[in-house]
């Protein structure tokens, strides 16, 4: 390494932290032979998810994107439809969209880096009107059929807002909690619900980066249990007779294995845990870098909420720091970091779709530099980065 | 148990075998928290799988209908196109063909179970024509643009002949070979090539009741090396610049994880074990079966191919055996059977597809049984089975 003579390690952005069971009941479900999707574990991490977010029933599968994908085959988004969604987030979050065959229409970003529900608010009363079947863009002519929310690094979006939207003009609201599992309000009309439990539908990510992982994998829950059923069983190649091999829809392959829900399993019980580390590193990053050197440290929600502060998020304040010039100095001194995603209104496949509202998801895309958040970034190693930060 | 009193244990179908070093494996993953999409298991799985089948690269991916999703879209297959397709197999074999937009066009089998070559033949000259840009079908107006060959039960479909017929009416030859991971032929114009290496692009399955199984999990293997980049790209969100997160494409998440490569590895050092296995357990099949009591025990092509003998057929030349009758009989005694799967031109989404030259098909929809082969069946077992289907 180039700073091997420094004598410091690499320092990086996300990664895995397994302190629990993981090796116990990996090994469980590999001595049992039961690894596929078949096996107990797979419904017993179901169980523990929605025992957990506190929903009726939770259903497994390979990843936040197909999470996502099934939750819009879930809401009924095909052909021809319209969905209302962020520009500042991951891709996956937008590309099932084109799965099903619909549009995203694209909305900025409020200070909370979420989708902004006065914008969509805005753009729903000035683009869009009622008619007979449902709500109409006029520009396209298309239904918008859905809002599709994404709780950015984990930071919750204006529920109330959104919720009072999706009822009003009747759209689905289809809820991105891939970043966001453990956040949830603490008091307001919504106390004691997790993001993704709000809206019609909502799926979690167990990625490797995200707060807990299965390697990789989803969880999707809704407040309709038929739409859950109905994810299951698209999820299993809408396999409706096990024997005869019948078929009533054109489903998927999108199961959760049981070697991943042995994981799952480990790592949820470590995830208040993990939630409680992510705050007190985001506690020494804000109080060390606040106000320092041309950096914020933007805040998560606070008022009634209690964010899982998955991922961090500084903020060049001063035009004098460059962002892909700090990432490059970064790395030189073995510090990972990252830039928040390429606005998706501006990838080559999105680049005809419409886009509303988008100065403050512009302005963040620009001078936001994500910094290290492992779940066992120890508070030496936060130092350094403290420091390394403060020197440049 | 129904037959505990029996002091029977249950005989299931197909299970997985890890007699190896999965255990070792799968350990070292977790140990090393390297259980996500990165590691250098996936990287190795992926080469190991390159070179136990010749080809230079192998791009390892979640599942077996997920290789074949990025197959037919690396080979270009999009909205309006047909592919030539069987309808005996397993559903995930077509569902892709939907996913990408376009339709199957369903062909019967011949006595391999595969797709008739003689049937393609005759359709594409009786029903299809060249025009300038690609053959057409004359009743639906439709771009005939691939053959889409299944290697059912791992025996081999008609390679030369379909290679021909590709060649000469300039379509795509897709191998899903799924099945079929160690099939491979030992003379002719193909000697040394396994199933899935010889048309344009291939797929294998890992899932729990192959061969070798990752849990979950695929691979994609193609002689176009750009074909085979394509589609790794595609299974990444078709990130195209990893730091800045730009995207040139709509992609998917469909990245194997290094736990499951590391399943992967420890199993395909025991393949040829396992084919073994399944040949001498085969073998007391037929010597036992074939011939008594209205049985047939349906052979892999034996004529210059070594097949992997997947899965074993008992099919019921007497029509007083009763398919459904006897796997219910069978389940009685802890005997796990199934029928082969319902044709595909039946089922609920595909019904008014074209379907051609089916009456073979028809037949072995009718009176074929899949008999337990896992690679741990005892000899034992086996008799079990034996001694239980002479008694029926």
């Amino acid at each position: 390494m180039a700073n091997s003579n420094n004598n410091e390690h690499f320092i990086p952005l996300s990664v895995p932290n397994f302190a629990g069971r993981e090796k116990e009941y990996v090994s469980e479900a590999v001595v049992s032979e039961w690894v596929s999707t078949g096996g107990s574990k797979v419904t017993e991490f179901e169980n523990a998810v929605a025992a957990y977010t506190g929903m009726p029933r939770a259903v497994a599968c390979n990843s936040g994107t197909s999470g996502l994908h099934l939750a819009l085959m879930a809401a009924g988004i095909g052909r021809g439809d319209e969905v209302l969604a962020p520009t500042l987030t991951f891709i996956a979050a937008v590309n099932p969209i084109r799965y099903v065959g619909a549009e995203p229409v694209f909305i900025g970003c409020d200070d909370s880096l979420c989708m902004s529900p006065a914008a969509t608010q805005e753009f729903l009363r000035t683009r869009c009107e009622k008619r007979p079947g449902g709500v109409y863009n006029r520009a396209s002519g298309a239904r918008v059929a859905a809002i599709l929310v994404v709780h950015v690094f984990g930071n919750m979006a204006g529920m109330p807002a959104f919720a009072a939207l999706a009822n009003e003009w009747g759209l689905a609201l289809i809820e991105d909690a891939t970043e966001a599992l453990g956040t949830k309000y603490t008091s307001g009309p919504f106390a004691g619900k997790m993001a993704g439990t709000i809206g019609d539908v909502g799926a979690y990510s167990f990625n490797g980066n995200k707060i807990i992982t299965t390697g990789a994998g989803g969880m999707l829950v809704s407040n309709h249990p038929d739409w859950a059923e109905h994810a299951k069983h698209l999820s299993t190649q809408a396999k409706a007779d096990e024997l005869q091999f019948l078929h009533d829809e054109i489903g998927y392959n999108y199961r959760m294995t049981n070697l991943q829900a042995a994981l799952g399993l480990a790592q949820l019980e470590q995830l208040e845990g993990f939630i409680a580390h992510k705050h007190a590193r985001w506690q020494q990053y804000k109080t060390a870098l606040d106000g320092k050197n041309g950096y914020r440290i933007l805040d998560f929600q606070e008022d009634g909420v209690r964010s899982n502060k998955w991922f961090y998020s500084l903020y060049l304040e001063d035009p004098r720091h460059d962002r892909d010039t700090m990432i490059a100095a970064l790395k030189a001194r073995d510090i990972q970091t990252r830039p928040v995603w390429a606005l998706i209104h501006e990838q080559a496949d999105y680049g005809k779709n419409e886009a509303y509202a988008l100065e403050k998801a512009l302005d963040y895309r620009a001078r936001i530099i994500n910094l290290p958040c492992s779940t066992n970034l120890s508070e030496e190693d936060c130092q350094r980065v403290i420091d390394t930060l403060l020197a440049l």
